[in-house]
């Protein structure tokens, strides 16, 4: 950590820092500039926020921390990528590039079942779906819960994909965690702290989406919630996030893929989808997000999106999700992943 | 809701569209433009968002709803503005301009009771103090939990100051409800769905705080879920929404206060403590919300900010309140309230 | 500046840093971290931003700047308000807030006069209108132009109200100064580099409009163009930025009025018309800036504002002016100022 | 143009609002609806920006435009891609993908002539080099001026190669058309209007930056200033945008291709260097875009970014640029086009 003092500070105000620094276990080092004078605390200063209170102290301008704040998420711990194991031939981070596809919402035991044969067959190796629906509106259709969770199961039963579904509220994780594969904090739950704990406790793989306002580093701050109750099986979703532009619904921040490569071993995947609210943009956003470094994809497809009860309008009909994956796998080779 | 044809639509795609709208219950009425075709359905819209579906269809160019998508919320449904009360003398609303004062997190008795006496005496008439607290490290301070509770309550004791603190998840909310006089929606939770379900359950007064990447009208979306659960007790609270500026934490929407006020009858406070994230800011945050006709405020007290477990550089020192709250009146009389 | 290595950065990396600070003139200094080492670079730093350069080298994780880019601008280096003389009667940045009113566009001679006597008479100090008018669309009006400047003129004339208009490029930035007594740059030219070198020639008070998307750093920066040209009568002016919400035109950032009044000597005034883009929220958006501690406003009236040629909807009618400016007095006495 | 009435409009407001319609020239269609009426006006209402003023009538809610603002620029007007001849042998917007490169400014005839024989071979058809430069800062490196372009034509005559570099203001507009093959418009000045009319009367082509905070739309606005001055040689450069996040000096919206696409004949091409600010994204970022859709990369080599006299960070060096031209080419072949 690094203190600014002022340009007019007063030899008091320094010794005060000073003193308040040594307080707190650091070993303070002056460096006498030709305006200001500069303070370093040396000494590990993640979980002491506390020392954010020296921005309060007199005579101080600035106060700018080294270390990042998050640690078990860094790539400084842990330098080689995260492989998380969804089934016995299913892992995310490796060199497979995972496509999860699938309907926005469950709406009934035909649609689930047909929109999973038609995935898989196009080389979908996880199948998405929502049960417990997070809306908008209020008056907007919320899912159908339970039954949705069986029905999820069932069309697993049938084609042998791994499933991916969205947990809403702690109290129903673990009835979540019974059915589902891969467990999915959804982008308005990225920083709902009590869930991230809750999921932290459960030894199933989560898929972390940004939150529609949140920083880098803020994803990983909520990841390391999840890694830091002991579950180490998390993947990170780009979807978008909020700005002036309105011709897409977000703006999906591709940039993040190589960033989090950087600073994170965790695997980072692309849901297009929802970034751009806008099926004619999903194939050119998915091949983007491929050829920019992602470990995999989440795309919502639905064999009627016009009668969809949720987010039709992005929703790809099957055989163009077909078209789109043979060439998902071509840019795939490119950038030396298989499918 | 008006769809917009595109320019080179057929015939037979506009009869599709006709069709459909028709399907769903509405009346079409067509406009022949000069260069495309305009469509008009007339029925209530709210709640058939399955009308987006139609956004999809062949030759249609975009779908521009009429009704805005809350109902309680709005003024065109309720025209004066709600009064909640909170206890036998206080009310948030109406002529009284309400201030709610105390630390970001309750730490011991000696301190909340302390700030307690501060505000009251300064004019406050509800103490605000974190006993759940959502932080965006898990390596940081995360409150006193049911024993704030008991502190909270033990300062009303002392003082009658009614109190508001913080709901995290649905578990605790009844809990949270035994002791407070006011629930508290965090911005991270302020489209938690589920955590706004079980708000509109309890009978008492909710203060929800817009989310950092918030629109009003999604504000007033998450206010319709706790009114449309039988809850009309709704407080919304402008705290800042995230952009491009880092010179202060958030940037404070103040014009979110006349634009709320034109649209719904529930009253607006205003927290320029988070919203700045820097003491200095606090005070003529304070005094625009005031003259921009906020109901009330909610400012961050400490008796020692430099010594505060959380977000120490927002919180005003007690003079620093007392001095503020006298200029609080004044601009409060010229905007025709009374404090 | 402060340059943090890598966790893993080797002697031979750091031993190279430090070569080069040495080689830029700077005085290195080692600060031995628990995982990582940090050099602080000691000289100063403004104008060499060849610095930025280290951030390049190998073993560097990130470099900090300690100083302001900005010098001129800077309070530390002038510690009293700028008071910028309008002519003899008028100047901003002193006691008196300075109101300046009148519409986006001139249109006529007689419209221009009869606003220019309406908002005099309703207390407005100076008289803007729209010569030259950057529109976002080709084809919508571009402004009277000379014709324009000579009706302002006239209007000045007619009621001794000291003018403002617009400066669009630097060919006509003379023609404009030979009439106008404030030259205005407008947003989308508050990073027009050549033309503000231009007006930094030009001995006449400048009013710099914040650009949409620039922080308040680089608001300074573009004040420090014109202040290291040689002309120190700059006033700035708040006028919303873009963000996310739509419900306003802009969103206006009233905090930026305690922070630039904490870090600039130079006035600042807001201008609530172009933020909002409504009328309707211009009164309350004008009683908050002068409660944050605005010098001034900027106001657009215009007598037919169904019939103005361009912003007719954020344009005040003359009543609706004249009410508002007798509460901007009131509460200009409580913020200690007068009108 | 439609317009929603308020809920409680009366009739006269209605009939007001059709007087003005039809003054106007507009033919007005009434839709009575369920709980408020809804007025279409035919006609084309390009240009009659007056429109808005009825937003400001009594009883409107109200006015949503249905027409593009722009129309030279739309792919309504002219369905094919347009493609931009550059000279002899190099066309952007047709089936070869463009590759610009080079260094951000031009500092020495050898450095320029370096950079010029490594982008050439490594498969780059433009050479760009600032000669003009535009800074945040008056204490910067402003370019070397007419000697840059000097230096750039001299690298055009060793190499073949056409340049590219930035007009930063009219009265240098023709100078710098003198030498240079494509004309720059930056992002500072995408809506320096009378820019955009002065390179719309000039005959070559030109390369229009998005404006950090511009929409898509406004680009195309801006597009259209220049489109309707004649020059119809307009190439559109998506360079990120501004938003909350900072690990990204920009935002790079690679989704605006795609919408660009759709919207308009222009081609697209994308600046990875700008948008990122840092080298290590420029390669992922670069091959993203061509899966995307772009038409053309823009690209900052140095041959010693350590040393550059601005922007070196962002700089990739002569190797690096090699070695990535050789995937760019591979995504190309995957995206159907050549390099």
């Amino acid at each position: 950590m690094i203190i600014v003092m002022k340009a007019g500070a007063t030899k008091r105000e320094r010794d005060e820092v000073i003193k308040k620094i040594k307080e707190y276990g650091y070993t303070p080092h002056i460096i006498h500039g030709t305006t200001r004078d500069v303070i370093g605390a040396v000494g590990d200063e993640r979980g002491k926020v506390i020392l954010q209170s020296i921005e309060f102290m007199n005579g101080v301008e600035s106060v700018v921390p080294i270390l990042k704040p998050y640690k078990l998420a860094s790539r400084e711990v842990k330098k080689e990528t995260s492989v998380i194991k969804i089934n016995d031939t299913v892992a995310i981070g490796g060199k497979d590039i995972i496509v999860m596809a699938g309907p926005c919402a469950v709406e009934s035991e035909e649609q689930i079942i047909e929109v999973a044969r038609v995935v898989k067959n196009a080389g979908a190796k996880v199948l998405r779906g929502g049960a417990f629906k997070p809306r908008t509106s209020p008056y907007a259709f919320q899912g159908m819960k339970e039954e949705g969770l069986r029905l999820l199961a069932k069309a697993r039963e049938e084609t042998g994909l791994p499933i991916i579904t969205e947990v809403v509220n702690p109290e129903t994780a673990e009835l979540v965690a019974e059915y589902s594969d891969i467990l999915q904090i959804g982008t308005r739950n990225a920083q709902n702290f009590e869930l991230l704990k809750k999921l932290g406790q459960i030894q199933k793989p989560v898929l972390l989406k940004r939150g529609m306002s949140m920083t880098i580093q803020e994803l990983l701050m909520s990841a390391e919630y999840i890694l830091s109750e002991g579950n180490h099986a998390v993947i990170l979703c780009e979807r978008g996030i909020r700005t002036f532009e309105t011709a897409t619904r977000n703006t999906l921040d591709l940039s993040a893929i190589p960033v989090l490569k950087q600073k994170t071993h965790l695997p980072v995947v692309v849901d297009p989808s929802h970034a751009t609210g806008n099926y004619h943009y999903v194939a050119p956003m998915s091949f983007a997000a491929i050829a920019a470094g992602a470990d995999g994809l989440m795309v919502e497809v639905h064999p009627d999106p016009e009668h969809a009860s949720s987010d039709g309008p992005q929703s790809l009909k099957p055989e163009n999700f077909t078209a789109m994956m043979v060439k998902v796998r071509l840019f795939a080779e490119v950038a030396e992943r298989s499918l």
